[in-house]
C-alpha cells in the first residue's frame, strides 16, 4: 500500500535537513550571543490559548482535534501563546528582563502557496519586562545580526518600521474614534498589498467621513517621520510615540544597522495586539512575502491572566527566507562528510575494519566502512563519495602491526604503527 | 484567562531546554560519526499509515483528526512509517546501504506514567538494504557509542539481545504452528513483566498442549545460546539463525562492547513486523522501563508499496533516558555563559554600550548588557549571574579611547585601547 505524504508539508531528505539544520543553527547562534535563552513548549495546546490571542478567526487556520477526554486542542499555528502561558506560570521567579527566544515547529491549515506551507519552521525572539525601545532595538539588530551572517546586505533586504501607538495618536487627532481603530488596522494593513481602487474602496467601508479619509490618505503617503506633524495638531502621546520612534532609528544606527532600517507608514500589521513599534522584513524587490515581522505587544501577558508587563518580539519563518536565500545562492549547508573511511584490501581483515572503525569513534570521529569486501578501487571510490577526510587501509602490512593511512585531498599515503597511530591521535571533536 | 498546559505534555524552561539539547545534540553527533545521515518528516501523515505497520489498536494511541479536506490525519507516534515511505519514494537514487537517522517528536494518547509521556522525542536510527547482521551490530554499537559517551557503563545497562527468526524456527520445532506465532510472540513479550503465574494463564490461552507449553516454558527459561539445542531438534533454519546470533555476539566484542551485550530469550518484542534480531536496552537495576530497543524488519518497506528490502534499526526516546541520567547523576548540559557582558559607570556611556555589545556580537561572541543604568556593583553581579567570562567596563577612560576589561575569573582588569581591542580580538565560534 502505498500512502503520499499529506499536502503543503515537506519530507526532509538528509540534503533538505541539512539545509533546515544550517538555517536552524544559525538562528540558535545569533540568537545566544544576542544574549537570548532558548525555550520550547508542546506542539499542541488547549484550542481555546489561540483564541485569546487572535479571536475566533484564527480557529480556521487551525489544526484541531478532540482527545479520547474530550479536551479541544489544537497543534500550534505560533508559539506566543505558549510563551504568554509560560512567562506567567513562573512571572515571580524570573529576572527581568526576559529575553527567550525558540525554533518551533509550527502548523496552520491554510492554502499552501509560494512561501506558505502547511507546516513550517520559525525563528522567535521576544523580550518581556522592558518598557524602553531599546528592547525593540534589540529585537531588530538581533534579526539583522543573523540575516547580515548568512550574507544578505542592504541591497537585499529591508527592514520597514512604524509604530502602532504613533499611528493610533495621529489617527485620533484626525478624528477617528477609538472604536473605529481596530477595523481600520485591517485595512490599513492591506494599503501596500492591493491595488489603489481596492484600497480606498475598503477605507470607505469603515471610515464615512471623506474629510477624514482624505487626512488617513494623506497620512499612508507620508515617507518620513519628520512629515507625521503636517496631518494633525498632535498631543502628547503622539509627540511621545515619535520621538520613541525616532530614538529606536538612532539605536539601530549606534548598532551599525541604520542602512537595513526605514521608516514605512504603511507597516500596520493586522492583529490587534500590537501596541506600539511594529516592524516587517522584506527582500528589497519586493516579489515575496515579508520575510519576518513583530513589534510590541504590551497587553498580551495580561490577557493570558498574568501581570500588566511590557513585551516586544519578532517571528521569522523558514520558508519565505529559504526562498530568498536560495534566489541569493546563499543557501549554503556545510557538506557532509567523513574523518575516516576505513578500507580493506581482503575478507580476512573485515573484522579489523570493524574494530579499528569502532575505536575510532569512540575517539570522536565520524568514521565508516563497507559491510561487503569490494576491490579497493571501489572503496576508495566510496570514501570519496562520503567525503572522507582521509583513508586507512587494511591491509598484508597489518600483519606486521601496520596501516596505511591515506590523505584524500593530497592522496599521499603513509605507512603507520597501529600503535602510534592511535597514539598519535588527538580526540575528535565530540 | 489562565490556560493550564496539556495533560503528559512538557513545558521547556531553558533550564529544561538545555537538558533536552545536551541529550539530543548527543545522538546527533553520535549518529554522525557512526555514519548516519539525518532525515525528517511531517509531524501529522495520513492516519492510515500508522495501520499498515501497527493494526487497528495503534488508532487508539494516536491524536487524529480530520482536516477541512476530509483527510483522516494523525500526529505521529513514530517515525518509522514516515521512514519507509521516504525511502520508498526514492528507493532507486538512494546508494545502499542506507544509513539515516531522526530525533523526531512524537506523540501518544496514552495515560502519563513514570517515564511515558503524551509528547516525547524519540532518537531513530535505520539501517536499510544489508541483509548481513553487521548492520544490526551497528545499530547496536551505535546507541552503545552515544550511551557510553554520558558515562553509563556496563554496571549501568545492559542490552538484551534474542532473534525472532531464532524463537520462530525453535517454536516451529516444538509443534507450534505458523498461525500461532504472532499471538503467541505478544505474550512471550510478557515474560519479564508479569508475575509467572499470570504469564502461564496468557500463555494457556494461547497454546492449548500442556507438552507444547512445558517445552516454550523450558525454551524461555534457557540463559545461553548454547542451550537452545537441548529444547528440540533443530532445522536448517534455526541453526541459521543461531549462527546469526553468534556471529552478532562476535562482532559486537570486535566493537568492544561485549561487556554491555547479554543473550536474552525473553526479548520478543510485542510488534508482528519484526523478523530477525531484536533487542532492548535496560538499566541494570532493572526499576525503569526499556531504554530503547529495535531490531530487523525486513518486510516493512514492501508493506509500504516498496520493494523486498531488508532494514535494522533502533528507537530511544528521552523520558526513560533522561530519568536513567538524573538518578545516576549524569545529566551534565553545559552552563549558560556569555563571552563578554559591557558594564557602564554613567548614564552617558549608554549608547557607547550599546555599540560596544552589537560590535562584539558581530564578531560572533555571546555579549550583553544592561538595558537600565545601574550602578557598577549591581552591572557585575548582572555579569556573574550571566556567567560572563569577562566583563567590559565604560567609563571615563573612554574619552581618551580607552576600556576596562575584567577578567570574571581571575578578577584580574586591563586598561586597552578600544582599537587595539578589536584589532585583537579573534572572531568567536560563530
Amino acid at each position: 500500500m502505498k500512502i503520499p505524504p499529506v499536502k503543503g508539508t515537506r519530507d526532509f531528505y538528509p540534503q533538505d535537513m541539512a539545509v533546515r539544520n544550517w538555517i536552524i543553527d544559525g538562528w540558535k547562534k545569533a540568537s545566544i550571543r544576542n544574549g537570548f535563552e532558548e525555550y520550547d513548549g508542546p506542539i499542541f495546546e488547549y484550542l481555546d490559548m489561540y483564541r485569546i490571542k487572535s479571536g475566533d478567526e484564527i480557529v480556521e487556520q487551525l489544526f484541531s482535534f478532540t482527545d479520547r477526554g474530550g479536551r479541544d486542542l489544537a497543534i500550534r499555528p505560533e508559539i506566543t501563546p505558549t510563551l504568554a502561558r509560560m512567562v506567567n506560570q513562573q512571572i515571580n521567579s524570573l529576572p527581568k528582563p526576559i529575553k527567550w527566544f525558540s525554533v518551533p515547529r509550527l502548523c496552520r491549515a491554510e492554502r499552501p502557496q509560494k512561501g506558505r506551507l502547511r507546516e513550517f519552521f520559525q525563528w522567535n525572539i521576544d523580550i518581556i519586562g522592558e518598557d524602553d525601545v531599546i528592547a525593540d532595538a534589540e529585537i531588530i539588530f538581533t534579526t539583522l545580526d543573523y540575516l547580515q551572517d548568512v550574507g544578505l546586505t542592504p541591497n537585499d533586504i529591508v527592514v520597514k518600521i512604524s509604530s502602532r501607538k504613533m499611528l493610533a495618536a495621529v489617527l485620533q487627532a484626525i478624528g477617528v474614534a477609538q472604536n473605529e481603530l481596530e477595523p481600520l488596522y485591517a485595512v490599513l494593513d492591506k494599503r501596500s498589498k492591493v491595488p489603489d481602487d481596492a484600497f480606498v474602496e475598503m477605507l470607505v467601508e469603515k471610515i464615512a467621513d471623506a474629510d477624514k479619509r482624505k487626512k488617513i490618505l494623506k497620512l499612508m503617503s507620508i515617507e518620513s517621520i519628520e512629515q507625521i506633524g503636517d496631518i494633525a495638531e498632535l498631543g502628547k502621546n503622539a509627540k511621545e510615540s515619535i520621538d520613541e520612534l525616532q530614538r529606536l532609528f538612532e539605536l539601530l544606527a549606534v548598532c551599525g544597522v541604520a542602512e537595513f532600517c526605514r521608516f514605512d507608514i504603511g507597516i500596520v500589521r493586522g492583529l490587534a495586539y500590537y501596541t506600539g513599534i511594529v516592524f516587517e522584513i522584506y527582500d528589497k524587490v519586493g516579489e515575496l512575502r515579508a520575510i519576518g515581522g513583530g513589534g510590541r505587544y504590551d497587553n498580551l501577558l495580561k490577557q493570558f491572566g498574568g501581570p500588566n508587563i511590557s513585551a516586544t518580539g519578532c517571528g521569522i519563518g523558514d520558508c519565505v527566507l529559504g526562498i530568498l536565500l536560495e534566489e541569493k545562492g546563499l543557501l549554503k549547508p556545510g557538506p557532509k562528510k567523513l574523518d575516516y573511511f576505513i578500507a580493506f584490501t581482503d575478507e580476512q581483515f573485515f573484522k579489523t575494519a570493524v574494530e579499528i572503525t569502532a575505536r575510532l569513534r569512540r575517539a570522536g570521529f565520524a568514521a565508516d566502512f563497507s559491510y561487503k569486501f569490494t576491490n579497493l578501487g571501489k572503496q576508495l571510490s566510496q570514501a570519496s563519495d562520503r567525503n572522507a577526510q582521509k583513508c586507512i587501509i587494511i591491509g598484508e602490512e597489518f600483519k606486521a602491526g601496520q596501516l596505511v593511512v591515506k590523505d584524500m585531498k593530497t592522496g599521499k599515503q603513509e605507512l603507520v604503527e597501529v600503535d602510534k597511530f592511535f597514539a598519535n591521535l588527538k580526540t575528535g571533536a565530540k
